[in-house]
């Protein structure tokens, strides 16, 4: 299975691209890329967008994913962010939409606990432990790609639980 | 000029194009078009962006307006509700930016006060000031579809407006 995740935020949104090898008993996870798009603040609003878009896009065709993985939003921002947050992310699933790719969402304090084991993880933590999931030499950077990451992997132990559930029934 | 008014919602996205014929010394002002998307509300939300998406495009591509003209946000909304607006706000300015048309805002206020003269306008008379000013022989149905016209004469007056002081100095 790969999994495409995205972190969206108003200046960087981060992606990353993580495959899960289930052939033998304990399935090995794989990043086979991570990045970010950054948005130029000179930009236009619309142009920024665009850019989102057309960078997401190519990075989805490029890497054909089975699901795209986002982060449910957390409400308790004020609405001007939640309104710049949207905008983003309303290109990101759209860019989904358009690739014919499903999309998962997951609530954040799931997505630390899955990585972590800890749902009010920092930043540093999640970096660290993604890190080690993926078995990378470095530290993910930036922290946006490294969420994205914690993302894809967090979808990836879901499915990989309900199958083991399935399996028990 | 030709403008393309967008009135974003969450369930329903008006759209109006408006066209000022600036040839004599009152400019005449005629409507081209009027219409909403409506969100299938059984769909899941990438399918719904992608469907907002595609209609705006499609519009656009068929009515070559020079402007995109939309409503600036009003921020007294909650944080939720400014995220799912956001959501749709995104793929409609993207919308614009993939055509490669400029996009112009303008405060809900300013909207109503070029059109009824008055900011605190209620729907309806949004609704019956827009048919009077396109000379439209009923009311402009769904009001979403009358508030995109609305933005749409906006920009047409404001751009009057600029030209004509450009003309005076």
């Amino acid at each position: 299975m790969r999994v495409f995740g995205i972190d969206c935020g108003t200046e960087i949104t981060g992606f990353g691209v993580v495959e899960s090898d289930d052939s033998g008993r304990e399935s090995r996870l794989t990043c086979k890329a991570l990045g970010a798009v950054r948005l130029a603040k000179a930009k236009a609003l619309p142009e920024r967008l665009l850019q989102v878009y057309t960078e997401l896009c190519g990075e989805m065709q490029r890497w054909q994913p089975d699901v795209v993985a986002v982060e449910e939003v957390f409400y308790s921002v004020n609405a001007k962010s939640a309104l710049k947050l949207g905008q983003v992310r309303g290109v990101a699933l759209l860019a989904a939409a358009a690739c014919g790719i499903a999309v998962a969402e997951y609530a954040p304090l799931r997505i630390k606990s899955s990585v972590v084991g800890y749902g009010l993880a920092k930043k540093e933590q999640v970096q660290f432990m993604v890190a080690r999931l993926l078995q990378l030499k470095e530290l993910p950077e930036p922290p946006d790609a490294a969420d994205a990451l914690a993302i894809a992997i967090c979808h990836i132990h879901t499915a990989q639980t309900m199958m083991q559930q399935e399996g028990m029934r």
